[in-house]
């Protein structure tokens, strides 16, 4: 929650066997660095050892910049891990993609200029003209990049030019309602969330409410996940639900939907922030 | 709640035009009928009107014999009713199919025993023997039908003149793991409730645990539904859900799941046995 | 949903006799008004008789300026109802109260921006002068209003005022870190909605995460109602919860009660706006 | 979930310093022990850190009946633990105390009776007869102990020596509407669990629906917590809500708290079975 902290926050996994965690937890304290957060899971069937763990640089001996180097030599090499390492002072950058509709929205930038999340927003793109006043109001760059058939290749081009120019790290569509291509999406892997207002893998596609009614469902959803070459079938973030009756019209699930989607979304948006996710094998670690 | 009451339940839907509520409230009210419960709802896209009324009996004028007719005549044809009539001393009387899993038999007889539900069991039945002790535990008969390709149609014949003989009213699948032929289910059309472990319309068929915890869903669930030729299709009565995560194995997930299955179906039989549900074009209204 | 239309609205209760429903949809039906939503409620314990109705007035052939009359002789009188009719062209006023924290603020401007709620927020009234930029984000007239204890009774004859003179018909407090007087209390009966970031009525008063923490509860909650002047004491009309876990800090708790309180808030404001509540012996009835 | 299992779990917490983690899971490496589950916390504000660790003892080269002796030497004294060592062969045993209600006592019966949990049940006591047929049922001794104001001292003090004769380890209060004297409560500290019908600390002690009703809230709650001896303020195991209308009279409120009840008070006994609670400071941990 502190956001003026000096920490580092390492997330890996590896094949597991005796001595992981002995190892990491060691190689912190032996060099002075004062843990504050560890989460750990094995999971039994695979045989795969996760692990989160965050500690304080402040009274850390090795040098932040030599931190990544000593870890792969040290630990990643022996157990033979996959590690991300991050650092605090190194914020993500957010770029929010956007079409028409504006709760989503909303509620990302709410929280943005609220200051409850780490991360700078500098830019929100969009396929149509018509949210840029909500972008006005919290005085953020809109982009309108209008997408067809045609040119959507081109388009794609210059968004991720963009997207780099800006040093975007990660990517969140609040019912961005345009397919990004393979290509878009394999410059950021694991980095684009998504919201789909259905509790997946039922109604997945166009128009998830009507089907919801038209099912004659008992309850709705909403999932964030990762977006990946595969529609609507990423690595799941998170999911919540709320119950209908039979009273209610397509309508009012779009109503009610609107307030799960927009929580759901930001949850998820959070956890990635906060450097909380993992994924392996299209399914996500969430620590807490 | 009270068992012991002289009361009718009429359910009814028809098109949607004005006067239908006040025509039924006054053919009770004029007749010294105490309404004791009223529900109504008017699918304004579809234009029908769906009513449920209970009232009391013993100042009612018409004879218990005779109000079917009387309100044929002086109601449903002039609005073009379809409509249900119960009477609160016919009690339903339902069967158990069950295969090898305890949990909802447990709950189902635990209930009847302790007396919650307005309903008779006489007979259980199952392709297996393993349940024959829980159906002796609470002195209920129970049949035993092995089933295989060869025999099924035989064997669903024999299960018919049974719950004939019976006089059942309602078959409920308490995890019946083996498909009915459209031939059963057309003797017991929107009488047979089934549970299916997953939040339908996902994962339907076998193994939705397995699916689910393959697909990293974040929230497991649990469908009761009208039973129709379309397996797994039928109209929805009652759905909950329960949060997992990704320590959660399968085994983790069957586990939660029986509690969701245990009282979502539960409370479908519950809605069933009051006399609450209706099905229309696929899908259930349920009064309060 | 659709706020263009030309409709009223009816809430009423009344001491249960046959009758009331009936008489209530032939005084619209004959009149030619369309019911467009009907519900109904009877207390059977207190036998008292609650109903919601709304209907187009675009057929209705009384004149609008005169159905509050008509049915005052020839309906409140008969049944002895209390009742309040509303014309969808008279939109509902709402001022904001709020003193340091942003979420609720924004959920409800957010929600007012983007066209969600058929209602006006002519302004926003303070005891703190921080959330100003927020309000011109949206373009609110913001009023800051320091309150200390020698002040108080001046202060809020000013704010009644300033709401007079703006013809305010209600008043939200999105986490308003001051108690209002019975005085200003009484100005505003049934029309003055706070949120209490506890599961009422566990932990009222002050500090209610500090509290729900030091207790060990597993769930915590937020609770809307209608303030009284009994603290934390007015019926309730909407709550909801979310589960923790021993982990979790009060700053945790804080953080997670966020989205739980704006949710909720909005939920009773919407509500409210759309004159679906209606309170009853410190109770409130919520019609669908 | 296996109960043949040969395994050990370990439950401790200590002043928080560097390398407890490291060192517990060495002790149990070294031996040639394979972890099998893992979870540690530490809380922060009050520098304390807990743990839960589950290994298997085939291949563990300490012999069982030393490792508490190895344990308290090599690692307790050195890091100043409070530990629990439990062997999956000695099976916790579970008396159940009931009045009049049968469904919590249905619920954990069938669970028994289903093999779900890894434990005896020798003996179900109260202070009316009504269940004794449910135990009968289940084939399971029933004790009847009429309780008054003169008696209580006398009749509890038979109940102890029942349960220690029975070897019994823990008890679980299944609507047991009779208040235990604090030096019952003494002889079996954290190891009474309680169910109460209500979202606690709203409406402790006596008729809680009664009061919810009357304060009018929207979502009522149950709560399963160890007893202690001041009156439903032990520390919180588990708790669950669900939610209700304006049109829910007391009846209907105590027919859809029993399935809470059942439900919470089920997962509070199987997380004590599977040694998964530890107190401090009148609340609880719940290791996953």
């Amino acid at each position: 929650m502190k956001l003026n902290d000096n920490t580092a926050v390492l997330l890996l996994h590896c094949p597991d066997k005796p001595g992981i965690l002995a190892a990491v937890t060691e190689f912190i304290n032996q060099h002075s660095g004062n843990i504050l957060y560890l989460d750990q899971y094995v999971n039994r069937e695979e045989k795969v050892f996760f692990m989160r763990v965050k500690w304080d640089l402040d009274t850390f001996q090795i040098p932040k910049e030599k931190i990544q180097d000593y870890f792969q030599t040290l630990l990643a090499s022996r157990f033979d891990m996959h590690f991300r390492l991050y650092f605090s002072d190194a914020k993500p950058r957010m770029a929010i993609f956007v079409s028409k509709m504006p709760h989503c929205l909303y509620d990302l930038l709410s929280r943005y200029a609220a200051g409850e999340w780490h991360v700078d927003i500098p830019l929100i793109i969009s396929n149509h003209p018509d949210m840029e006043p909500v972008a006005k109001r919290f005085g953020i760059e809109y982009y309108y990049f209008p997408v067809n058939k045609d040119n959507k290749a081109e388009q794609e081009a210059k968004e991720l030019e963009l997207l780099k120019s800006k040093g975007i790290t990660f990517c969140v569509l609040a019912r961005y309602m345009q397919i990004l291509s393979p290509e878009f999406i394999n410059h950021y892997p694991d980095r684009i969330i998504n919201i789909h207002h259905s509790f997946l893998p039922a109604f997945m596609g166009a128009k998830p409410y009507h089907a919801a009614h038209e099912r004659g469902v008992k309850i709705i959803g909403a999932t964030s996940h990762y977006v990946t070459t595969d529609l609507d079938a990423g690595p799941i973030i998170e999911q919540d639900v709320t119950r209908i009756s039979h009273v209610d019209t397509v309508d009012v699930l779009i109503h009610k939907g609107r307030d799960l989607e927009k929580i759901v979304l930001s949850r998820a948006v959070e956890k990635h922030i906060e450097r909380k996710t993992l994924t392996y094998k299209n399914r996500t670690v969430v620590f807490q």
